[in-house]
């Protein structure tokens, strides 16, 4: 049996004596699977108190182990059977074949970790030679490596119940970088959770690692958030989430006695410019596009393009009605969970009462529980720029286009954009010079610039950002996804004169790992 | 006439209209060169829109105009006559060879990041080719390169009235990393300060880049650094000084709308642990070195060993008494101000009244202006752990040894230890287990490592790590010294599919700037 509604403490499996609470599958809106009782604050403690007295031991696995650990991680998900899929459909909403697809996604995920982690891409090991002859004091010797923070706690996203969530990217990237994690799991799927938890334990259990490299622990509601996130043991926070919910993290983590990291993305409404020649040049590949990325899952991702930006125009008027007719005629999706359907209903509804806002789509009422229909709004740029509501993100499939008079307009705009995900420019050559202009202020407010696509789709890559200035993400220097998110969580450490027998493989003097290192400002297979 | 008492706002000199102020000096208790004006918050917001329009073409200047304007620094630095050692001198009460040397260093270090800056160390360009063909979902062309968040605020340091000041650590890591930069003077050296800054206004007028590239604002009490953390247009802070002073800084930096980062270092106490056979193998050579570290620069150094950790034994008492007879005839000093020195004689006098703590010196009044003697006490590791107070900084030359009753005692008092810039294991070769059991905290504890040497003298190179956990710096993934400083200042972007001719050079297809770069998972050198 792999769901057994308990909490997952180091290698046991516990009851949690706290409120109770059940799934619901939000096409049926009815509860589904085992009744799961809250983690106490004496479980958060014991899930903390594991995880430290894991660190000792697991930060010093070797870069083998370490990687070994997560190939069979990856084994032991890919061995799921149909359980996770069914368990996982009927607490999302979501169909099938994206959590095949998801499933496929977060084992391939952790394999690049292993690799990461096999091939010391991450540790930029950096050695300074001593200089004993050196003028006017010598120069001692001065290594560097990395050491991981410490334990880390993780909050599972909602919309990505697999691939950010229990064995996520965020859980993944510390246990890459040596930290425990303890997972508070999201209270839409807990099922899902309690499966991927198991896959976790059983990973610990086949290497012999320290049971408490993991744990696992449910919530009905906020408290197990707070009492984590506030624990002495945990070194850094990683969430997906809302910007309330990331907020609210931050302000625990900074009012600590000792403050922590939080590393939340949370999302952003992803601005989307359409240059004239594009819209002249290939409106109808854009409309399709546009609509198909816009209603992708729901809209529930946090790279949806809510807004779109481009110069008022009889073509843009037209592409307008294009995009619209294409929203009004795709189908009804069920929403992630009865909260996120309640808040699109009234962020809509919000947008809909609002004086110099033309509507686009049609309005229909639900014709099941839970279900959206996609919207399209237009406004002036100036209507825009003096209503910030405007600018909010309607987690959903919902946008918002802004029309402006010209490219000055265009840039202006966009120099008050709040921090973003992404940001997508469709341009053809003749547009290179607006392009350019408009790169130069997206460089500032953008985690990843796209040109001539759609922003849904995030490869787990070395060279991806997933992240952004404020609020897209709470710290611009990360990226939740990609082999760089192993960065988050780790500090540099440097060693001087330290003798050889006590250095860390990485920076010892035969280079025994095989390295690449940077050796006196030159690396050592120059 | 290099010191005018004004405010530098770009390439303008201005009275500032607040609260007046003159340095003190602190070796005659009197005042000292030009009255000046603390900025209004009128010129707060000029210096921060000044550095908000240069941000658009300084960050944009070529890697080689930007090693080229820090080279040109440096020449304008060495160029400055003997009133910089003068007017630093009698504003710090250090002596000119200090002066001199610290000239040195702050030239030294420019130039090192020039050379950063020039050889593209900084950048790890990653790139990831577009997969056209790859099943299910082709992979778009992904390249990732950094840019910096924007505009700085740097509060200077007291100690370091040049290497961590208006053109320091990290005013120049800023600069490298193209950001332009807002200095709030500490206001013990304003004069000093002011030097400095007319350097770097003519060398920003060499190099005809924008004059709000850097503005320098003075003030007598705390409103300027409020409203430099506090104004939109800056991105980043970076400070050296007290905890209470960072730690305000981090709120101030928290509450924004946006909030931002803060680099803050704050502080140490530096552990030293003498283990038994290197207390039995070379206890002379180690009192030596250690009075000696102990009591260079008055002890005003963040680096300062301010707690010796050792097992008891009658050797350990030898030591005492051989630290402290050398402590008894060491020459006062001037401290750097009368609130330091006050603050000192606040904290030597509390440690003074405590039961179970030996005083080790002789307890001299001070017998000229701001002077202070060094300070040795010892203590049990038992009431250590039972009064934080007894680890708390001590900013000068006071010391603290803690007796363990053995290696069991040491390891616990460790864990408990708060973050520290730097930890140091005296040891023989018949210590290297105990100093194995000690690494391994220590590396959770510290941002260096040292052995068998002393933590003043910090080197400006590759490896260098000047921060540690918290509270030793606000951000412990950050180094205030070193070539990795830049790296606080900037955040990574990723470009998908951009057109060629729009992409930055640093990722361009032909690798025109001739970049060391990370090609699908593999280095282009390799």
């Amino acid at each position: 049996m792999s769901i057994a509604g308990k909490l997952l403490l180091g290698q046991d499996q516990v009851q949690g004596q706290g409120s109770s609470f059940q799934a619901i599958n939000p096409a049926t809106h009815t509860e589904t699977g085992p009744v799961y009782g809250s983690a106490t604050q004496a479980d958060v403690n014991k899930a903390c108190t594991l995880a430290s007295e894991a660190f000792g031991s697991y930060r010093r696995t070797s870069p083998e182990q370490r990687a070994h650990f997560l190939d069979r991680l990856a084994d032991r998900i890919e061995q799921l059977d149909e359980e996770l899929v069914t368990v996982a459909c009927s607490e999302t909403g979501l169909p099938a074949a994206r959590i095949q697809g998801e499933k496929g996604r977060t084992i391939g995920q952790i394999r690049m970790f292993a690799e990461v982690v096999r091939t010391g891409l991450w540790q930029s090991p950096t050695l300074d030679s001593a200089l004993p002859d050196r003028q006017p004091l010598p120069r001692p010797d001065l290594r560097r490596s990395y050491v991981p923070l410490g334990p880390v706690a993780v909050f599972g996203a909602s919309n990505f119940p697999l691939a950010f969530s229990v064995a996520g990217g965020d859980t993944v990237s510390a246990l890459a970088a040596g930290a425990p994690v303890v997972v508070k799991a999201h209270s839409a799927h807990p099922g899902t959770s309690e499966i991927m938890g198991r896959a976790l334990q059983q990973a610990i259990k086949d290497c012999n690692l320290h049971p408490g490299t993991f744990s696992l622990l449910f919530d009905k509601g906020l408290e197990v958030a707070e009492q984590l996130v506030t624990n002495p043991a945990i070194k850094a926070v990683g969430f997906t989430g809302s910007q309330a919910g990331g907020e609210a993290l931050m302000r625990l983590a900074a009012a600590r006695p000792e403050p922590i990291p939080v590393f939340a993305e949370m999302g952003s409404t992803n601005p989307v410019y359409l240059l004239p020649d594009a819209l002249n040049t290939r409106a109808s590949e854009f409309a399709e596009g546009y609509s198909a990325s816009l209603t992708m899952g729901a809209g529930q991702f946090c790279t949806n393009p809510g807004l779109l930006i481009a110069i008022d125009s009889p073509q843009l008027n037209s592409l307008i009605d294009e995009i619209s007719q294409k929203l009004d005629v795709t189908e009804s999706q069920t929403m992630l969970t009865p909260g996120i359907y309640r808040n699109y209903v009234q962020k809509v509804d919000k947008l809909l009462s609002k004086k110099d806002i033309t509507v686009h789509t049609s309005c229909k009422s639900a014709i099941a529980a839970n279900q959206c229909h996609p919207m399209l709004f237009s406004v002036t740029s100036e209507l825009f720029l003096n209503d910030n509501s405007l600018g909010e993100e309607v987690f959903g499939p919902s946008a918002m286009v802004v029309r402006c008079k010209n490219l000055d307009e265009m840039l202006n705009l966009t120099r008050n954009l709040e921090g973003q995900l992404t940001a997508t420019i469709h341009c053809q050559p003749k547009d290179h010079d607006s392009a350019e202009a408009l790169l130069h202020e997206l460089e500032l407010k953008a985690g990843r610039i796209l040109f001539n696509g759609f922003p849904t789709g995030v490869e787990v890559s070395h060279a991806m950002v997933h992240g952004g200035p404020y609020p897209a993400a709470s710290d611009s220097r990360g990226t939740s996804v990609g082999s760089s998110a192993i960065q988050r969580f780790l500090r540099p450490v440097c060693y001087q004169n330290t003798p050889e027998t006590l250095l860390p493989q990485t920076i010892d003097s035969k280079n025994s790992l095989n390295l690449r290192r940077l050796q006196d400002g030159r690396y050592n297979d120059q």
